[in-house]
This record gives C-alpha cells, structure tokens and sequence, in this order.
C-alpha cells in the first residue's frame, strides 16, 4: 500500500478509535494543540505534574512532549511519562522546539533523545539539524534563514539514523525520514508561519495518528501533510481576512478533514 | 419565582454588577474561561501564586478553582485562597477536572472538597461519579463511555448530599442537583465536546453568576444552561464552518446572551 | 519628524526587520500576545525559565516581562533577562499587570523598576498610578471605576520622570509621556475591555517596535496606537457579531496594518 492510502486509512481509522494521547507542551500555543487534536479525532489529556504524569501515560494511546516553555519541573515530568511510555511501547512523539537557541533547550532535547526511545522527532530545519549535530542557527523557535538552504533530508535521514527514529523536517517543504526512505509533503501556506503552534499542533497531529495505531511513519505523514492541507484549505476561506481568521480556518479544516479529501489534497513525493 | 426566571434576572444583575472573579484555573483553556467571564459580564482575575491568592480573593466575588493543570504548587494556592473564601463567606467554584484519571487528581479533589466549605462543584458525569464515591471509567478529562449510562441525577444528588454543595454533571442532558432538588436542562450541542474548554468555561460562568450573588442552585443552573445555549446559537451561525469558528461563536453568543434571550431558549424542567 | 511619521516608518521597517522579542508574560493571554507580535511583524520567542532566559534575551532585539501570572519562579527569571537586556543595551518594556491588586504585585512591579532599566513601561490608568506612587483602587487587573477620573497625563509624566522611561497609559484615551512630551491616542473602541489580554498585547506590540529599533518613545506611541486602530477595524467588521469574532479581528487587523492604514486611522494629539 502506498504511504498516500496508508495516511488515509490511518486518518479514518483514528476518528473511529478517537484515542487518548497524553501532551506535557508548552503553555503558549497549548490550546490550539488541544482544539488540533479534538478536531483531528483524538482525545487529549494535558498533564504535566510529575505526581501523575506516568498514570496519565499509562491510560494513552500515545505521548508527546513538547519543550516550546519547558522548565526543570516539566522536564522531570517528561522523563518520567517518557519512561512509562518506553516501558508500555506506546509511541513518544517529540518535538525539540527552539532547539539550538539556548544551551538549555539544545541539552534537553538531547536528554530527552538519550533517554527516551522517541518514535517521531517533529521540528523545523533548525532543530532538527542541531538535534542530528549539524551547524544550526536557529532564530529563537523559528528556522534561521541561514538554514534555509540546507537539505532537509539530509537532516531528516540525520537524525533519523541517529536516534533510531522517523524524523519530520516541517519548512516550506516537509520531509520525512525513517533513515531510509524519505517523504517530501508540498503541502502547506506560508501564511502559517505567521500563526504561532503550526509547528506544534503538526506534532500533536502526529501523536494523535500514532495513539491510534498508526506506524512512526505513517503517523508522521499524516500529521504533516493533515496539517499542510489545513493550512491550504484554511487560506483558501481566510487567507485574505487575516492571521485571527486564518488561525480559527486551520482549526476548522482540519475538524472537517476526512480520508477521502485528504487523498484529493495531499502532495507526497516518495524519493 | 421559578428557577428559569431566577436565573434569567440572575443574567440581568451579572451584567450590571460585573463582579471580581478570582480564578485558579488550568493554562489549556484559561484564555477561553476568562473571555467568557468577561462576555457574561464579569471582571476575571487569574492569579495563582501562594504569594498572593488569599489576597486576590479578598477582593473578590467568587472564585473557581479548576485542576485541569494541577502541581503542587497551584493546590497549595488553591487551599489558601479556598480557606480565605470559606472565612469571607464567598462562594467557592470547584471543577474537578479528570477526578478518576490519576490518583492525584483524584485525591486533590477530594483534599479540595474535605478541606474546602465548596459551593458548587461542576463535572462531568465520570469526575463526578468518582468524587461522590460512585465506581467511574474516566477518559482522561472526558467522561467515559462506560459511565454514559449512569445516572446523572443519581451522581448529582450523592455528590451534593455528600459535601452540602449544589452540584451540576455537564453531559448530554445537564443535571443539577443540591441533594433534594433536581433540574435537568436540554441545552447545549454535541459539538461542544469537539473544543476544549466548554466544561472549564461553564465552571467559570457559574463562579461569574455567584460572584454577582445569585445562590449557588441559581447559579449553577444559570452558568450551565447560559454554556449550553451558547452551544446552540453558536452551532446555529458557525457548526457547518468546523470547530475553529465554532469556537469563536460560542464567545460571540455568550456576549450577546441577554435575560430575554435566555427564557426563550432554556430549557429546564425540575423533576 | 512628526511623532505620527516616526510611528508610521516604524511599522514599515519592523515588517522588514522581523525582530526575535522575547516575551516572559502571563500564561492567560501569551497565545494572543504571540500572534500579536507576528501579525505587525516581529518574531517572538516565549521562554521563562531561569537556566536559559538571560541566553534567550542575548539573542533578541528587545525584553517584554509582563506580571499578569507572576510567581516566584518566573520573577527569579524576568529578573535575569532584564539585567542581561541592560548589560547589552537591549530595550525592555514592562506590563505591571495587576499592580495595586495585591501587594505581591505592586511588590513585584516595584523591585523590577528599581533594579531594571525599563525603556517603556505600560499599564491601564490604576496599575501607573500604583507604581508612579499615587493612591490608586485596582479592580484586578482592570482599571478600577475610582482612578477613571483621574488625570491620565499626570501619571505618565510622574511614573516616566520616577523611572527614567516612557511611560504609555492605555484607556478611553491613551496616553503616552516620557516626563516631558505628552502624546494622546484617540483610536481604540470600548468592546477591547471585553477581549482579554488587549493590554497585554500592546505591549508586546510596543516591544515589537522597540526589538525593530525605534526608539522607546515612538515604539510606546506605534505599539499603542496599532492596537487602537486594530480595536476600530476589528470593531468594523466583527464588532455586531460578539467578542468571540471581534477578538479574531483584532488580530486580522494587525496582520494586515501597513504604514499607509496607519497614518490615515492615527488620532494623536502631542499637548
């Protein structure tokens, strides 16, 4: 089956079993993620207090864990679901925000990569090159434009092989790696970058696929390209109203997306 | 006077008295809450550090406590500020959010109800099950299915009888109850289910109607059914556009929500 | 040049210079704040933790610490960033959210005027008369019914000349003064009180001018001024329809605010 179908399946399969996924994210674009996940099919759970972040791990379908505001209480938290997770085999999607722009953001994703067993690294061109120990130059939570140029499947097929992971380069282009194959996703606006938690909701996207049971890799496309046909269709209604619009517009095609509209839209070059 | 008429004059005097609301809420839904506070006529405050919460509530109306995002931190200024409320005599909101998930959240509900003089305690039918002493299958936050059968009445009423609060399970049907009476209310829209926040946001509104003085019966039914009108209007202008705008329109019909409004659309029947 | 150009010329040159501000700020409207400084044009970074929020202010044009969920925690940091921001010459720009409120706050706002080097300090009419020394009756976080009569030009020019920095008081009228000049802002509409975070928004809109290079007193009077004609716009279009749709047209009309938009909507007056 082609990983097209395969995404689409995975997209009906994930509204009828409507899992439980466990987010510890950042507080920023924390509500949208939530709304992202509702209108994508899951059921998301928030909680970061380390009292009960391994219980709330072990009632999910999957984990994921987002460094966009971390901080030493939440880092704990995250080990400790992260460990649950490893220790259940439910899938850990990580997304390394701001990686490379502070030494504490670059050593805990790293942390977080050593310790846990992470089913799908989820980041822009910047932290996914400085997570696989590349040169980076990230701009606070954004890529660098020094970056620009850089081959993301390079570092997508990088980290991948590093961490023993899929690796998800979301940019202008997506792509997606395993190591070995590589997906490259057209789908997208750049109007999204001027909506804070494009980047985040993608990964919870993916955490929702994967709690359904979809593989690493295939969650991983259907979370990005789910979210890149959002922001298409979205632009398509609101894209000339405005960034409050367009944001509400991403939240309602992707509520609205189906399987059948997702095989119509999605753009995927298997190279 | 009959309860609709209390709660639609209830309606009238929060938007003349625009009353403090002190809220120590979860920061997933916390936007949400405090603009609808703000389009039901209160004044929100959130504020919750230890430093400070007793004295926030000592200005203020009503407060909500919310454990949607719970740490110790926030459930030893949840204490503070509850003990402050019981000595001022101001009625204290307490949403039990994910009682049943995790054994924290559990125990911290139930530490919050025995320590705490509360007024109203809202939840859906799992978390208030569980804190009325009831077997319960929560979902995470969500209630599960396994307790959709139950009965929310019978929930309702034990839990108000157990802590002497009025106590008000959101669902399907919407039941209040303050141990003898029972008023159940056919507003509000599946879709509520599909944005994260509509529970948090009925808590907030109920703490928004005690704060302007309504008694604690009058303000549950009052912020409950104000939620699930809400859910209506907003379905009838926005449900067809998805979730995102969906949200958006449950805010507008909130703002717009006046005494009139309200008793044409309630729908209450006392059992 | 005018005080109406410089403001004008400012917006042109932030949408080119794409500034990186770092914003530690209350977690009830950060969402917004956000995607407020993307839409006029910035690129912000929201981190508060100690171990790395001196490194993420080393990278950025310009600090905004904003009090609105102070806690020991986050004090600890804003404390670090802002003595970083003065040793490298950056601007920060302070919302003393709530002062007067509690003496935790007014507290707080007090210790960061005395030990950091402020460029624009911005608060409704209550919070300056607070930290400017007058008696002032905070109702929360909004400005209390008592203080409305009081002369807003009188506390910005005492809390400008008291802290060495522009000083910019946002109401009915908003008012902006460095201990000398006086600028008045007649733009704005009376539903923003009804949107949460509107206040918080402008001054990360002012740090957003401030990061882009201009100057504190013109970024106070752009910053300010952009969020007033965005209140008349947004108003324009959503305004009938409540403040669920009126809050997304905020932010459209940011996004789409151009150095021409403002020179025609601008309403200042220098006294």
């Amino acid at each position: 089956m082609s990983i097209r179908k395969a995404a689409a399946l995975a997209l009906s399969d994930l509204r009828i079993k409507n899992p439980l996924v466990h987010f510890i994210t950042n507080y920023v674009t924390v509500n949208d993620v939530a709304n992202a996940a509702l209108a994508i099919g899951a059921s998301p759970v928030m909680a970061d207090a380390l009292e009960e972040a391994a219980d709330i791990t072990s009632l999910s379908g999957a984990l994921v864990l987002n460094i966009g505001t971390l901080n030493s209480r939440t880092i704990a938290s995250m080990t400790a679901a992260g460990k649950r997770a490893g220790q259940l085999g439910l899938p850990v999607v990580l997304d390394p925000v701001g990686a490379g722009a502070s030494a504490f953001r670059t050593e805990t994703a790293a942390a977080l990569l050593s310790v846990l067993n992470i089913a799908v690294l989820r980041g822009n061109l910047s932290e996914i090159r400085c997570v696989a120990g590349f040169a980076a130059a990230a701009k606070g939570v954004d890529a660098a434009e020094a970056d620009e140029g850089a081959d993301g499947a390079a570092a997508a097929r990088a980290a991948a092989e590093k961490y023993g992971c899929v690796a998800a380069v979301t940019g202008a282009v997506d792509v997606i790696s395993d190591g070995k194959r590589v997906v490259r996703i057209q789908n997208g606006h750049p109007l999204m970058k001027k909506v804070t938690g494009t980047g985040c909701m993608a990964a919870g996207l993916i955490g929702a696929f994967a709690g359904a049971g979809a593989g690493a890799f295939t969650a991983a496309v259907a979370g990005v390209a789910s979210m890149g046909i959002a922001g298409e269709l979205g632009f398509e209604k609101a894209g000339a109203l405005g960034t409050g619009s367009y944001r509400a517009a991403l939240l309602d095609a992707l509520s609205r997306l189906d399987a059948d509209l997702f095989l119509e839209r999605a753009k995927l070059h298997e190279a």
